[in-house]
Parts: C-alpha cells; sequence; structure tokens
C-alpha cells in the first residue's frame, strides 16, 4: 500500500480509435485503436506532454496500478511525483505499439473485411507506422509539440524516428539503448526467435486464434531474448553454476539454475504475449532503418529539437558503438545531441534497472529543456 | 585434383570396438566403438602420436578425402604432409566422440539390452568419459604417452581433460578457444538449443529412430550455433543489411542475406546430425569443470606436461578472458603453460578460419615437444 501511495496510484488502460491508416509499404489498415494511459495533467499551453516508448514485448501501463495487479508498470520507478518524468510538472503518455497484443490493433485483431482474426492477413508494419499511428493520438489530444518523446531499445528506434520524421512536433528525444539500423547480428537473433515460433506445429501459418497457441515455439524464442538482455556478468552474478536439483539422473531437464530461469520466463511469457505479434513486431525493428539507406548525419540535418542518447557498458545486444554512431551523425549535421554511457554490469536489460542513473541523467534533461520553452515563450508573448 | 594431391589424400573411417566403459556418473556402457581415422605413419618408439579432438558437431573425418566428397576433413588445411600437424613426421589420430553420430556409440546406436536404439536410455556422458573411451583407442595403438593432444572449442575441453586427469599420457596440450567451465552464458545458449529440440513434436521423448526426425527444432539449435560462432563485425563483413529479394510482400520468408545464411545452415545440419547426440554432447559440456570445484591452479599442480593455448580476440562465446583463466592457473601451478592470442574477426569460428596464424604457432609449439623427447630419450639410452 505505502509503494502504492508513493507512486501514481491506481490506473486503468484506455482506448482511442481511429479511421485508417497509410502503411509505409503501401497498404491501408483500418480502422486502428490504440491502447493508452496517462499521468498527470496536460497544461493549458498544452506544452508539457512527454511520449514514452516502449520495447518489444511492452505495454500502455508504463506506470501506476491495475486494480488487483501485484506489480505496477513496467517503468513505475521512472514515472510519478517527483520521479525522473515528474508527474507533478509533466503529462506522461504511453501507448501500445501497433501490431501489439496489448489492446492496440494487431494480428490478434479483427479484420472488418473478413470478420475473423487478421493472423498473417495484418499487413507488415513498420516502426515509421507505429510512430504515424501515435502521432494521430498526440493530435487527439490537441498537443502541438511534445516536451519530449523517451524509449530504450524498440522504444529508442521510435523515438529516433520520432526525431528524425516528426522532428517539429518535438521539443526532444531521448534515445537509450538502440540502434539505428539493426546490424546482421540482430537480424539473426531475431529471426531464429521467429523461426521458433513457426517451427512450432501448433503456429499454423498463424491461423491459431481459437485453439492451441504456439506456446513451445514462443517460449523459446523469449529463452533466446533473455540470454540477450543479460550479460555474461550479470549471468555469473546471478547464476552461477549453481544447480537447482542434486537428483539424478537428471536427463535433460532444467538442473543449473539459468536453465530454470529461462524455462520459468519462457513459460510465463506465453501466457501473456501473442505469437504473431512476436513476428511482426521483430520484423518491423530488423526492416528499421533511419538513416535511409543514405549517411546518417543527412537525415539529421537541420533538426532544432535537442537528443539525449543513453547507452550501458555491458549491452551486447545493442552495444555503446551503435549508440555512438547516432550521436557522432547528430554532431556531424550540427544538432544538438548529448551521449551518455552509464557503466553498468546488467547488459541491455539495464535500460529498465540502471534507475537512479538513468532518472539524473533525465531529470536534469527534462528540466532543461522545459526551462528553455518556458524562456522561448516569454518572448513570443 | 591438385587439391587432393597435396594434402592428405584418399582415407577411410575405421572402427574400434571395446566390451564396456564404466561412466563417471556411475553406469556402465558396452559395447562402445570409436570411428576414427589416422593420418601418417606411427614411428618404432610410438612417440610421434598426436590425438586431434573434434568439436561440438565434427567427427573423426579431420583430413584427407573421402571417397566421392567434394569437400576434405574438417581442419584438412592444418593436417598434413608439411602441414602444421607434419603427417610427414606425426602420426596423427581423430575419434568420432562416445555420444556422437559419426560412427561411434551414441544414443542412435542400438541398446544390446534392448534390442533397440537407446533414444534416451542412453546414459549421460561427460567430458571425462568421452576422454576415457579416447585413451581405449590410443591403448589400442599400443602408445604409452602421447606427443599431443588439440582442439578447439569441445575439442579444448577434451584436451584440457588429457591434460588434468591423464597427463603422464601426453607430452603436451594444445587447448584452443575454449573455458575450463562453462559460464551461465554457455549453458543458456545450449540449453535454449536443447529446449528448441525437445519442444519439437517428431521429438517424442528422443524415440523418432525410424520415423520423422525432430528436424525443426534441430535447425533451430543449429542457427541459434551459428549466430554464437560468428562475430557482430564478421556478420557485418559477411552479410551487412543485404537483401536476399525486393519481392514484396515478404512476410516471414528469408530476406535479409543473413536470415537466408541460417536457414540454409540449419537444413543443412539437419541432414548430418543427430537430434538426441547434440542433446547428450551439449550437456556434457555444460556439465564439465575441470577444476573440480577446487581453485582451478590445484588440479593443474604436479602437472610435468606442457600446455599451449589459444584464444581469438573476437570470439564471444569462449572469450580470451575464459582461456587466461586456465594459462593462469597452469603459472599458479608452476606448469609450463604458454597463452597465445590471435586477432581476428572471425568470432569463435576463427579456430576453423585463422589457419595461418595456428599454423605458426602450432607447428613451432610441436617441433619444440618432439625435440626435447628426442634429447630426452638419447640420455636415456
Amino acid at each position: 500500500m505505502d509503494e502504492k501511495a508513493n507512486g501514481i496510484g491506481t490506473v486503468e488502460t484506455q482506448f482511442f480509435t481511429f479511421d485508417e491508416l497509410f502503411l509505409e509499404l503501401g497498404e491501408k489498415l483500418g480502422p486502428v485503436t490504440l491502447a493508452y494511459e496517462t499521468y498527470g495533467t496536460l497544461n493549458k499551453q498544452k506544452n508539457n506532454a512527454i511520449l514514452i516508448l516502449h520495447a518489444l514485448t511492452g505495454d500502455a501501463h508504463v506506470a501506476g496500478w491495475h486494480e488487483g495487479d501485484k506489480k505496477p508498470g513496467w517503468w513505475d520507478e521512472m514515472v510519478g511525483p517527483g520521479r525522473a518524468f515528474d508527474t507533478d510538472k509533466y503529462f506522461v503518455i504511453c501507448s501500445n505499439v501497433l501490431g501489439g497484443c496489448k489492446g492496440s490493433t494487431g494480428p490478434a485483431s479483427l479484420n472488418p473485411k473478413t470478420g475473423k482474426t487478421y493472423g498473417l492477413e495484418f499487413p507488415i508494419i513498420t516502426i515509421g507506422d507505429i510512430v504515424n499511428a501515435q502521432e494521430k493520438l498526440i493530435d487527439h489530444f490537441g498537443i502541438k509539440k511534445l516536451l519530449a518523446v523517451a524509449g530504450g531499445s524498440m522504444g529508442g528506434m521510435q523515438a529516433l524516428e520520432w526525431f528524425v520524421s516528426k522532428h517539429p512536433k518535438i521539443q526532444s528525444s531521448i534515445v537509450i539503448a538502440t540502434a539505428y539500423k539493426h546490424s546482421p547480428q540482430q537480424i539473426a537473433f531475431n529471426e531464429v526467435g521467429r523461426q521458433a515460433i513457426m517451427s512450432d506445429l501448433d503456429w499454423m501459418e498463424g491461423d491459431y486464434y481459437g485453439k492451441a497457441v504456439p506456446s513451445k515455439g514462443l517460449a523459446v524464442a523469449r529463452m533466446i531474448g533473455h540470454i540477450t538482455y543479460m550479460s555474461d556478468i550479470s549471468m555469473e552474478q546471478k547464476f552461477g553454476r549453481q544447480v537447482k536439483t542434486e537428483k539424478q539422473p537428471f536427463k535433460f531437464t532444467a538442473e543449473f539454475e539459468v536453465e530454470g530461469y529461462l524455462l520459468y520466463r519462457g513459460g510465463a511469457f506465453v501466457k501473456r504475449f501473442d505469437a504473431n505479434s512476436y513476428l511482426y513486431i521483430t520484423k518491423a525493428m530488423d526492416l528499421y532503418d533511419a538513416s535511409r539507406g543514405e549517411p546518417l548525419a543527412q537525415v539529421f540535418n537541420g533538426i532544432q529539437s535537442r537528443m539525449m542518447a543513453i547507452a550501458f557498458e555491458s549491452d551486447w545486444l545493442y552495444p555503446p558503438y551503435q549508440t555512438h554512431e547516432i550521436v557522432k551523425a547528430c554532431k556531424m549535421a550540427g544538432v544538438n545531441a548529448t551521449s551518455c554511457k552509464i557503466e553498468s554490469t546488467y547488459g541491455h536489460d539495464a535500460f529498465l534497472l540502471e534507475i537512479e542513473e538513468e532518472s539524473h541523467l533525465i531529470r536534469h534533461f527534462l528540466k532543461k529543456v522545459y526551462e528553455e520553452i518556458q524562456v522561448t515563450q516569454v518572448y513570443e508573448i
């Protein structure tokens, strides 16, 4: 109760529906619903809004508590009164991505043309499409310019895409633990996850709704993911070579603690996530290339918004050099960008765990950006 | 033809069978057959023999050509007249590991007790068991002391185990790209591969012989492996973000070259490897701990044999620090050990690819070891 009292308190997911979205790869999708949550109060000038962007398997529920839940939202420690995304000052929005399975339109939604779930009839979507859908939500609130967009991992890709294609609508972007395009290694890890899903006989070319879901394949995909989210060191610290059981013969049951952990996490994941969404969203990440095939600095030319980029020392899935490439290109283009590297042993998971360091950086950055627009507005009067 | 003429030429796999093997975990296995090949000539003193130890999915066919094959053995460039393992001077032996599927006794062999294939009735084996079986083969040749044992990856674990438990029977050990025990991250990658296999409905608790094999699960396991064998850089150099096809809509077919490569390698692998062997051999690797739970230096105490350890800069599956741990412990124990780190961008695959650098190191090391025993023998006369 105390934990709840200090933060956002109880929240509910809301829904926004619009008629249609023109997709980057040429198709049209509609109607489109986005699940979203908001925290804090939008001020009269509508200039204190921050859009938080979630990662691959995240959702709109970034902070506060859902009725009856045992855990708060996925970045609760970062969002709330007095926290880095300070809801006493800012109005925070988070929406579930297009293609997701947490209330937004995705492959598990009803296809109005057929009256059945989309399955693989759902069109291939891109990070650009995800951001275009978010823009509709922001327009719906009547917000002309966001104070900031912020996200880690795939959320960082969206923060970058806002920065590149919608910079007149944002004061700043906080880009965490991400890449402007996936390396072949990053594509490879996603592809193996997709293959694990599609190899599951229950997948049935994506047409499994109302039947058995491809839970084994999805669990394997998630286990691969978990290995890449941790570091060699963090696994060593968490598990070592601890053995779960001394029972012989163990054959191929989970024996080392790390095996039990992966099985548990894989099993828990299939209860909360849709396999087809996993395919579509990982594909969107793999297709993303903020540079549009040009030298990256070129797409940053003339951008007036600010960027803060954060990377983590032991993150080998999105290694710091990839963040450095983004900031370097910003600087070449004369764009105001800061690069921060946090020392952490948590690997990629650090963006969800290094709360203190991140809070410090983000609090300070937002304060500066917010002060700047207030000064600007005084002049404008 | 020229390529064949310069090397070993045509070779044939041979077989050695012995009655039984007492396994480290308490069970008894027999009869046991090892598939093996030899190259060069064992000299009269029987002191020029080298045992080469293969990696996870390797076999006894390290060099030369099998009748009708389009490719030579897996380390052909290293073994032959004038090559690093010089068959003009040395007698080279390589055997398929116990538990394997390339002619040695493994889960696909007939269980004499039941008259059926073992499947999961096959006992859990260890790196120690694999080495104990090899020792029987060496005894069969009447070799009292091997000039060297040498291997990379899981072969390196065997080379290390010979060094620890059978050092009176080896002059030297060449330990390449390996670890004295698997880290949780290494266990995790193997475990996800095993889960992919066991999730395949065709696996049927290992009882699939004569029916459909769990090819999809095994292919996924192999794809995970391939990612870990390469480096971020080598993947970038080999594939970049090259797209295989411009055809739209691509949905979830392989689109990036790296995806096509993984699918191809995964598909090719299931034709040549048994899924149950993959389970047993990866488990043997995960269970291995050369230190026996003691400080590593302790197991090296009093060893008179020499060691050369080789690591590769970009190998993130068996990072150089793991080799360094082995050599450091040797030095603490006063054992003659040399550590070499080869600069390479190939990742773990480097032990199969950095032929020139490896040849240089190994040729020189073997020459020194061989000269030493000849001097010793002169004194003995």
